[in-house]
């Protein structure tokens, strides 16, 4: 059983406003709530199909109807399990990352998905975004992640005030840039900047820049997608770390 | 003016079965025209409206009414210049790239595109595609291109044939590779194969591998998207080219 007001809750929570009034979001599917459940995001309540109770008794849950889950889902098809969860706190420090990743204006959430999941790859547990970024919290980007969402912290803010906060250099990702990312050779911590997917990094972001770093390319693309960018980049600066 | 046969035959080129039979396909856009016309992609006619005309007069183009072009336009929101171009000739032969890209049933169009734009971005201008991979030269993914297009063919076949007249060795990316690919050190032209989005590289391709190499990571995630893993590994074999 689902209370009324709990069904009201879940649903409000599509909404960015309501998402951002109570700090909470919603996550769906098998194997996204069971991550979830093993991870330290924090949970508030779990409900699942009676099946899903039974494969995982081990994780607590309250059980619903499949009346009920079509309620509260926000899939056109309901999946056997729903995870009300909270977002994890908006706090910029440095976590001891080699790399932290920071977003400036990436629109696209497909795009921020494939970052997150970028990031996972190479073991970095936060991403810093702009305020104009994709929502990671919203309900289909949640869905997408494909589990990153239990690794993979978003935080959003002010990215100078942020930069600020981290105190670390700052490799800005740009076309024009002046350091090939082939000749790197310090194996140093940085904010890695990526910035948006049409106009690059904001001008007032570039100054605050360390180091101006590209991708060298030999033919006759104009540039490569952010997400492209963000893994090329991210393996040659984890490689100086390895080495 | 636009005749009535020209119009079904373009109408027809939406459909894929229309453009295997006429080795034909349709591109859409100013900068995309503007570059095809300038690439060595064999163009049969350029419609356009008479302000496109005005502003290239160096290219060859027959005026078209907004109507006429509402009528073979495959966009929503037609553009004001379509090309009607010849598929390229679909023959492998190795032609002196330092990598040769094989895909191996990449089945959605927005990666096939990225991988392309991957391709253009490191100077291949190739392509090489099982038959079951995405439709290079379907309208909106010609579209989707952004003018790469007119840099990189995509040339379908079977890849085991076409591995057999390129007789290169086949680097098989692979999350269960055996070589991690920063620890390569040797130049060698060689055929870079990347798998289907969700089972990888087919066993029978496998088998043809020379070395299965790794993209190493260090986190949680379960695997890279196939754009991601095509753009981490040609820096790296590029990388070497350079050195």
């Amino acid at each position: 059983m689902i209370s009324k007001s709990e069904i009201k809750l879940i649903r409000s929570l599509q909404q960015k406003k309501f998402r951002k009034e109570t700090g909470l979001f919603i996550a769906e599917g098998d194997k996204t709530a069971r991550e979830l459940a093993d991870s330290d995001i924090h949970i508030e309540k779990i409900f699942a199909r009676s099946e899903w109770r039974a494969r995982n008794i081990h994780i607590a849950s309250k059980e619903v109807s499949e009346k009920e889950m079509g309620q509260i889902s926000a899939l056109s098809t309901p999946s056997e399990v729903l995870v009300l969860a909270r977002i994890p706190e908006q706090t910029p420090h440095w976590g001891n990352e080699k790399v932290v990743l920071m977003l400036d204006s990436i629109r696209d959430p497909g795009n921020l998905v494939t970052i997150a999941r970028i990031a996972d790859w190479y073991g970095l547990s936060r991403i810093f975004c702009s305020e104009d970024c994709a929502d990671f919290y919203a309900p289909k980007t949640v869905q997408s992640t494909m589990g990153s969402i239990a690794h993979v912290r978003a935080i959003y803010g002010n990215p100078i005030e942020m930069i600020r906060q981290i105190n670390l250099p700052v490799y800005a990702a740009m076309l024009e840039g002046a350091v090939d990312i082939h000749s790197l050779t310090k194996a140093e911590p940085c904010v890695l900047l990526i910035g948006n997917e049409g106009r690059g990094i904001s001008p007032e972001l570039q100054k605050i820049a360390s180091k101006r770093i590209f991708i060298p390319g030999y033919g006759k693309a104009e540039s490569l997608n952010a997400a492209i960018a963000t893994g090329i980049i991210l393996d040659n600066l984890t490689r100086l770390h390895k080495i």
